[in-house]
């Protein structure tokens, strides 16, 4: 059973005791400093976590609530999620369930295996995933882990933003990824209490905006299934609990476009010796397009102290590596 | 003039002065874990520095002990010593010269300048570049910062070391590559002194072993230009100040061929999510076959908490993309 009882709202303080629960079992990942334009970028590393993205902390968040007796845990997932439950999963000695898509990439299925996870495959169709999984918790007592819409996964991938704000201090701006949601309603219940004054920018792709036409809108939309290379954001529909805390902060979403997608992706392998899946740069580019029209400090000079420090989140690492190798493509000298 | 006096030896109490020197000018940089074969890898990711390489922390460490009304600083240098130099000066508002060879690659030509550093160019001969750079330091009155053979140097390279072992604990081997043996020195110094039973491992390309020889023939030797892709590790002879630190506390030396170190590079990218340069993966390489060697748990088992703990200190991420590329060929799915 999930742990009860859940809160019905999250706060800073959600945050912080998820940042308890997770100490020592997921990375403090480093913030990278980058002058860019007229702004301090202040970029957090999450694709340094050891299964490659920010999703163990929400894993971690809520399975460490989990009674001592518990079975097992359960999720439908065909990227970051999977392993990130697998590896939280083998940590605290729990036996874990995955369903995927038969269609996953073989060596996502691979590394999800390699942690001691049993697989089970079902079409490529993300519903009958989610009721597969729904069957499996029932029939044999297995707690679900959503991927996001579950306030003690937000709370947890709220310590990232958390991490940020204590090691860079106060934000002007904080750009993050949208999908279903968790992640930006965790750093932006952080962000908003901690640097009330900054501006709060999800990313999306522009195929698969449903975040901002559901704020536009005032009620959760659905669009068809995007297709972006981005694919850890192919979410179809905001999240039922995350949808409202988004709503409260998120100041506007910006889209990008695949091009831009391994633009920066290629910036970040070139300025921050980082490899970034789609998915993982999606923030950055837009924080780099808006960072250059913002000015250019002259050659040689010293950064602004004073320039506005924008927070990015960097949310994953996972890439083919024949995608990445094509980033590289027309950087050569 | 350089500072005064200048310690005969280097010892811990050395190293912890440096990084109370250095502290909140570098980045503290994480330590990555991965279970490879039967050893536990802790990668210390210097590559991740601001200027891309460890260079940063020995720059700050001599430079931040001059007088304040210090003129300026001058460095000789084709690579990241040249960057580290001009950051760190910049960072201390120092006028920084820096000695380049002509043929040196134009990014890092532009890299150096962009920083605020005047750069003055001679032919590709180092012995050249070391006396240009000796005429300027009497004429303008500036203070060499040497690129290894300093003990305040390689002080402030041992800190990278030291921060390893107090985040990870104690290890049982710690490998880092050689070149002029700065980077050793240091690092040895911390590791031969906090974790007194460690084996510890200097790795050098195939074709530049001036060390290995060095140690075998208890002399330092010199040997003729290395031709590797390791443009960080082509110094000919072992540093008169940090050969004799190498002889007391390095157990081997290993060797790695340019294939190796491409091998490591994308191991490096697909598995740490990490960009490193040829140098900067050396140790890795010597690590992974080590590691490789030494026995497989079986897939989901949880890693041996007794495995034995191996520190791998990655020097840095300043890669051609051209090469970056490369690596990622033939790894495609």
């Amino acid at each position: 059973m999930p742990p009860d009882p859940i809160p019905d709202t999250l706060t800073l303080a959600d945050v912080r005791a998820a940042a308890a629960r997770i100490e020592g079992r997921v990375l403090r990942t480093p913030v990278l400093h980058r002058a860019v334009g007229g702004a301090a970028l202040l970029c957090k590393a999450e694709s340094l976590q050891p299964t490659g993205a920010f999703k163990l902390r929400g894993a971690f968040s809520l399975m460490t609530t989990l009674p001592l007796d518990t079975p097992g845990v359960v999720a439908h997932s065909s990227g970051n999620h999977a392993q990130a439950v697998a590896w939280a999963a083998r940590e605290l000695g729990l036996p874990a369930v995955i369903v995927m898509p038969d269609d996953a990439p073989a060596v996502k299925r691979a590394c999800t295996e390699a942690l001691g996870a049993e697989i089970i495959t079902v079409g490529p169709d993300s519903d009958e995933r989610a009721q597969r999984a729904e069957e499996l918790a029932r029939e044999r007592g297995l707690v679900p882990v959503p991927p996001y819409d579950h306030l003690l996964v937000a709370a947890g991938q709220g310590t990232a933003a958390l991490e940020l704000v204590e090691e860079a201090g106060p934000l002007q701006r904080f750009y993050a990824p949208v999908s279903g949601g968790g992640l930006m309603a965790g750093c932006a219940t952080v962000v908003a209490a901690l640097c009330p004054d900054a501006e709060i920018i999800g990313v999306e792709p522009e195929d698969g905006d449903d975040t901002r036409r559901s704020l536009a809108a005032g009620e959760r939309l659905a669009v068809p299934p995007p297709r972006t290379l981005a694919d850890g954001l192919r979410v179809r529909r905001p999240g039922a609990l995350t949808f409202p805390i988004l709503q409260k902060h998120v100041a506007r979403i910006e889209t990008v476009t695949d091009e831009e997608l391994m633009a920066a992706m290629g910036w970040a392998l070139i300025q921050l010796q980082l490899v970034l899946e789609p998915s993982g740069a999606a923030s950055l580019a837009v924080a780099l397009r808006e960072a250059k029209a913002s000015g250019n400090p002259s050659p040689g000079e010293k950064p602004d102290t004073e320039a506005p420090r924008w927070g990015v989140l960097l949310s994953g690492g996972n890439v083919d590596p024949a995608l990445l190798a094509s980033t590289l493509e027309g950087r050569t000298p």
